[in-house]
């Protein structure tokens, strides 16, 4: 039985509002495994969840119960989404953080589609104040704290079949060409694309030497040839490109920021270019 | 029996003193389940350390062990306090962080006299070597350990009758206008202020329409006609107000922060006038 | 049986990625209680990060297992450490992030050597798909939820005599001089230094008063007469020295920052001078 609880949301760690929604889970199921995913999405933004959420999900057991708190329509009629996919739960709005998993796609491509989607209307797993302005701790959180506790998805609401779209950008192929975009930068200033390595199947990888002039990646005026397998592939203060954790092209400048050094940000574009050795 | 402790610091996300007081509770209750209420009180600031424990303790279920470590006089000959209240225990030191544990209050006015407080005296429950500027991890830590595994108040130390006052301001009325101040800004930029939805009781509150006109808030110069429910009842960048998740009239600018729109921060005064519609 | 993780890392709270390292753990030891430590360290910092496990796995239980993850080195040949020291298990890069721990020393001086130290070579305990640039969810996580799971160190790989060591700056001693120099600056700006408590035996440590005259510390130009006891024996914004936490000489500003005030950080050297009253 699901036990592992995880709360994605951007409260920023300074507030208390992720320890509320702990306080209300914990009454509901004391042995539930609270685990952060992080607070630290920027403000509304439900993009960066989306990613954040798809990148780091794959880590947790199957039963965890992932809470995705990005919810600038709270107190609207939007929708709460309870879903179950691949073996995880999944409570979030209906705003298209769910994108992805509502269409059976993960970052890399693969997938399968959502076993079961609700729309939370069940009144009885909210609190019984329910605050306009923090359902987080007053439905999302007891949703949560019911599902860890092994209660079936359609006691929460009616099924749903289609979710409000929010899709994360899909790079593009042109002949030996991938036009890509930068989803995400991580706290080094690592730029994480939309490239995903089974793109760049054709090449082998593994050691940096023979990757050499397979592949060509231009970012911001900048040309890195090649895929390393690690930052300290290259000199301190160099830059590469290679595929990170979440099986994504990367590019970072070793021990310095990618971002800073090249001005990237979220959403810049880049190229990648196949070329023969 | 009381298993969830909470911590509540001014100690930062950066450090290891959270963790460090973590350690020294699992050792002494290795059942224990420790939840960071936050450590981003500002330093040494009382007043903002009362607000965040006066709004969040009421999540968590009754049994629940509530640390504070906002303490700058550590080390000086200042008592530590054990209380219960409402089903709840605290440990804190005596500088006026717990005053409306104290006298039976709530931010909303509600709130029974505690039932139990006393001066922790005991020295059986510090640990050996006691640093006289971490008692946070010396003292409090192992107290609140006891206090989870059962061990009663009384053990701790003898019965005190008044502590160390640190009022937070409250509002005043003054005919139809009440004339409060902000309490709290949060991550988001939202002011929440010291008027509880209690005082506005005359007013019903509902769907935002129906109250346009009914209350208006003046604050930093602006003024706001009219409660919203929730932040998307008015465009991206407009300001409104509501009763926010504490049950207090709450400021903000949607999807936008209010404390910079309005250059407001704790303390900024605020007038609310109630009018007939 | 081990049963707390400890987390250090240079993550940041940002990111997901401690979260992806306890997504790992917990499907591997479910019942394992981990504790973020911190994930503040300063980016590849790898001196910080040895300081703040010195100062911060002591406050733990025998048995603890501590992770630490700042690992520029990553994705290369260097190895990863194993080791039993005191009671306490730690798993971290051979980076000389465990200096101290292989040289059965403390902050303070004293210590044992350590029980056990492997090389992790054994792939049975890594994930199946191992990141060259996240090891800490691949490698270190899964043999951390091993070791907590009571798995014998030996079983992760061969003993190791040396390790690659990156020692913490020591203090010299010349004649009643002591030369030391900052080891960290806390979140309040507080300079923690590398002269330990003992070093100071000679002089009695009590009551304020009591000191003045016997020792006196000079930093970046300022003059400090004796030691305190906390920080509010001297009037808020005024300078003091005393033994913090850890045990060390700490300088700071009661209320206020003595990183900011002296324009101090890590490494500014110190003068600690023994006299007679």
């Amino acid at each position: 039985m699901a036990r592992i609880i995880t709360l994605l949301t951007d409260f920023g760690v300074q507030s208390t509002y992720p320890a509320q929604m702990k306080g209300v889970i914990l009454e509901r199921c004391p042995e539930a495994v609270i685990v952060d995913m992080s607070h630290g999405v920027p403000s509304h933004n439900v993009h960066t969840a989306a990613f954040m959420l798809a990148s780091a999900a794959p880590a947790f057991p199957e039963g965890t119960v992932h809470v995705v708190v990005v919810d600038p329509q709270v107190g609207s009629d939007r929708r709460v989404l309870a879903v179950e996919a691949e073996g995880h739960f999944y409570v979030a709005p209906d705003n298209g953080v769910l994108t992805l998993v509502a269409r059976g796609r993960s970052l890399r491509g693969k997938g399968k589609p959502p076993a079961q989607m609700v729309s939370v209307e069940n009144r009885r797993f909210s609190r019984t104040e329910v605050s306009s302005t923090f359902q987080g701790r007053d439905v999302f959180a007891p949703v949560a704290a019911a599902m860890a506790s092994g209660v079936a998805l359609k006691e929460f609401g009616s099924p749903v079949d289609s979710i409000v779209p929010f899709d994360l950008p899909l790079p593009e192929e042109k002949g030996d060409t991938i036009l890509g975009q930068v989803l995400y930068v991580d706290p080094f200033g690592n730029l994480v694309t939309n490239v995903a390595a089974e793109m760049l199947a054709g090449l082998r990888l593994g050691e940096a030497g023979a990757e050499h002039g397979a592949v060509q990646v231009t970012v911001s005026g900048a040309v890195i040839r090649g895929l390393c397998r690690a930052y300290c592939d290259v000199p301190a203060g160099s830059l590469l490109a290679y595929i990170g954790s979440a099986g994504l092209l990367e590019v970072a400048v070793n021990r310095q920021s990618a971002a800073a050094r090249l001005g990237a940000d979220i959403g810049t574009p880049l190229r990648v270019t196949r070329s023969k050795p």
